[in-house]
């Protein structure tokens, strides 16, 4: 027996059965990687060799390592060989090849909940809340300015003024900006689109957050892009994992959000920003930075976005204006580093040629007489209220064993169920009861674990989140109480 | 000698050699089908086969072939084998694998001409045609109406009640329509993105006319996708070569403009409508009909679109409301088969979540009010002079040998200069007098020829169509005169 091959032996190839060689060789390659019998690392043998051992056309070796690659089981480098990849926990690899992924819609977006509904779901504004007569008047006044200008196309990369005015706006946050290398897209969700279309080929690997916004996984899943994700800890990211992955699948992009992440509430620590930063100097990764929501950071000292941070030019960061202000309007932009814009500019261009001129003359105005600025403050002292009572609901009427890492601020907290209490089942006896609330399931891309719960205070009033936690308090307690009893 | 492979013998690899020897084996096999020897519809030896006689393993055959038809060059039949595809003329097989392909900007959008320019390259209607007061008042009703829920996330299909709206205008146009079956989207171009992203995956193949809109082939080319052109007659497309290609090449979509296309201004016969959506049927793909401008069809019968003949929901419906009425509001919507309307709300939700819910609530009170087909009806009679003066002065002033096809309408005519006299040449000389036109190349996904000019007549008056048209015949002339003189 040749002892190079002495891991093959257990292989055993049928000919002539229905499942072709390729596939049964994919198989026992699969399993010998997934059990730990060939690791991180191991250099497989060169293609002719195991074809030999095995009897089989070097074709079918082939085949199967291609499909290994195309699953995340091994990776290959170009003249020394393929190796095996670092397996995350058992059944995270089942990569479909894109091509196959049906296109998945969002959770719908909760328009018009029931109106005796507690509604802990909507991250959205409630629309009393948008500053409506300022922006009417702000179209007039646009409207009897430019006539006829206003309504014709717009340059594909945004109004001029109005990356003038984000560049001054984002000075006074302590981020470099010149209006050159600002975008104008519509809404955050195109600009997520638009960046995989500029970075993304079929088949790269990105990398997000687990778990993340769902909008986000559907755009790089539709690009036919690989996704691996990194769980997220208290902190940030977990560095070690991110370390070892992407060592092993050199990701194009990083998709992250440093500053009150969507769902959890987390935000990163200083170190993990730099040690985020570093990694992907060194491994040659762009970050795509979605700064969801920023501006309500109620903290004593509010973080910089991590594009603060970036000395080498390789983060993209990506801002929504809708988000607080008015979700409708679809309006956001990307400040990126040099050298991505002409391409993000192309991407744009295909995309859908260029975001209204009316709302972006609009905006201009809006930001140059400091308008937003005061709705901000506006909205944060409403939001610090809410924030504040619903910590202190949760802290008063959750059982103990509810985990709730304090975040930031934001709209949102992240809550963990005691071990054995299904988040589903209580988000749907809280419905029963008129609550409203989002099971954190749909923010992982795979693998969804059954124990957390999304609770948003962005359009429930401090009587209404009182009542809302105390209902969901019992629902839990009485599931914790089954609990015990099996 | 083994008869079987007598087309064989000419093929020499060079082992050792710096090419790899499925490189070269795929080389080989290019000649022999491009030169004709292997002609469309052979079919190609097994692998295993090949790979014996030529001394190589499988692999390498497997390689070529894979490569060959990644590049169009052959088909595979599951279970039945390779099989030289259909040649379009020589060179136009050089399909770049679609991951390599940069993404491509659009001809610049030329917003400012020069003040003293006569220019017949800008395709939009002057700021001063647009009805800015009308929509100004619109605005304003609909922000005192619906107040914060202008402003609050819209459904990603539509504002409903618009969508509505639009199914009514279209029954008046004689298509059957129901409001479920419309999409919003933010302009034409989105529309093409967007069910680029719902049909075709990487590697898939699309038809589109030849010429045709660049914006239609850059959002083709950035899914991946593989693009064979089909070329357009006066009648509309090349049915034989349609009819050919369709059976080797299996599209997923054919992007169509039946009614004065853009640039050709052609129009389809009810004969060439009729096998076009017969083809489509036979070989189940579906039909993207680009209704560009058929508002401003200014003959006696104005043309149904395409998608009245649709009796078995293959033809998606696209139609901008923004080309000749506001370009700036990014307003459009898709009418589909029912089977696609989930597909088409999923690729919208990933691209930008929805289209500003401001400017669908006030385009629905346009629509409503009738005001949009008032302003069409007067856009109508100031197109129809300036159509006429331009046709007028294509017939005085250009040379004879200058053709120019009677468009039905439109905003621009499609000049074919005579033998030797080269467009871009032309364009330039123009420009230098003053005269900015568009040349004819930027429509032709490959190997463009030279003798094309566009001449829109969108922005200028009778009197500068007059002058300009005289200017591009002296430049013309001059050219002819140089030719007949080498």
């Amino acid at each position: 027996m040749n002892q190079e091959f002495l891991e093959f032996v257990s292989i055993q190839l049928m000919k002539g059965s229905k499942t072709s060689l390729y596939v049964q060789l994919y198989d026992s390659l699969c399993e010998l990687i997934i059990s730990g019998k060939l690791s991180y690392g191991y250099l497989l043998p060169p293609v002719r060799k195991l074809a030999v051992f095995l009897a089989v056309n070097p074709g079918t070796v082939v085949n199967a390592y291609k499909l290994l690659e195309q699953n995340g089981y091994i990776f290959s480098r170009a003249g020394s060989g393929s190796y095996v990849a670092e397996i995350p926990a058992k059944g995270d690899t089942e990569y479909q090849p894109a091509a196959e992924i049906e296109l998945e819609p969002l959770p719908p977006v909760t328009v018009h909940p029931g109106k005796n509904c507690l509604d802990f779901a909507t991250v959205m504004p409630p629309p009393d809340l948008l500053p409506i007569d300022d922006f009417k008047n702000l179209l007039i006044e646009v409207l009897d300015r430019d006539q006829g200008k206003a309504f014709s196309y717009q340059d594909s990369q945004g109004f001029e003024p109005l990356r003038q005015a984000i560049s001054t706006y984002l000075k006074e946050q302590g981020i470099k900006a010149q209006a050159n290398n600002v975008q104008i897209i519509s809404g955050a969700q195109q600009g997520i689109d638009i960046v995989a279309k500029a970075v993304l080929n079929y088949g790269d690997y990105v990398f997000t957050e687990n778990p993340t916004y769902p909008g986000a996984i559907a755009a790089f899943r539709s690009r036919g892009a690989k996704i691996v994700e990194i769980n997220m800890e208290s902190d940030g990211i977990n560095i070690q994992e991110l370390e070892v992955k992407i060592r092993s699948f050199r990701p194009k992009l990083i998709y992250v959000m440093a500053n009150i992440q969507n769902p959890t509430g987390y935000s990163y620590s200083l170190g993990k920003r730099n040690r985020l930063i570093g990694l992907a100097r060194r491994y040659n990764a762009l970050i795509l930075e979605d700064d969801y929501i920023s501006e309500l950071d109620v903290s004593d000292a509010p973080l910089a976005p991590l594009k603060a941070l970036d000395r080498d030019q390789r983060v993209i960061y990506l801002k929504s204006f809708s988000k607080i202000f008015m979700p409708g309007l679809r309006l956001a932009f990307l400040l990126m580093p040099p050298s991505m814009v002409t391409k993000v500019l192309a991407s744009k261009h295909n995309s859908d040629i260029s975001t209204s001129g009316l709302t972006q003359r609009a905006f201009d105005l809006y930001l140059r007489k400091g308008i937003w600025q005061r709705h901000i403050a506006a909205i944060r002292r409403i939001y610090l209220e809410r924030y504040q009572t619903t910590l202190a609901a949760i802290e008063e009427y959750l059982p103990p064993a509810v985990t709730c890492h304090r975040p930031r601020g934001g709209l949102t907290c992240w809550l963990a169920l005691p071990e054995g209490v299904s988040a589903q089942q209580v988000v749907q006896a809280a419905q029963q009861q008129g609550v409203l609330l989002t099971p954190g399931t749909a923010f992982f891309p795979r693998h969804a674990p059954d124990r957390f719960i999304r609770l948003s205070f962005a359009v429930v009033c401090s009587e209404e989140i009182l009542q809302g936690v105390k209902i969901l308090g019992d629902i839990i307690s009485q599931y914790c109480l089954l609990n015990t009893e099996k």
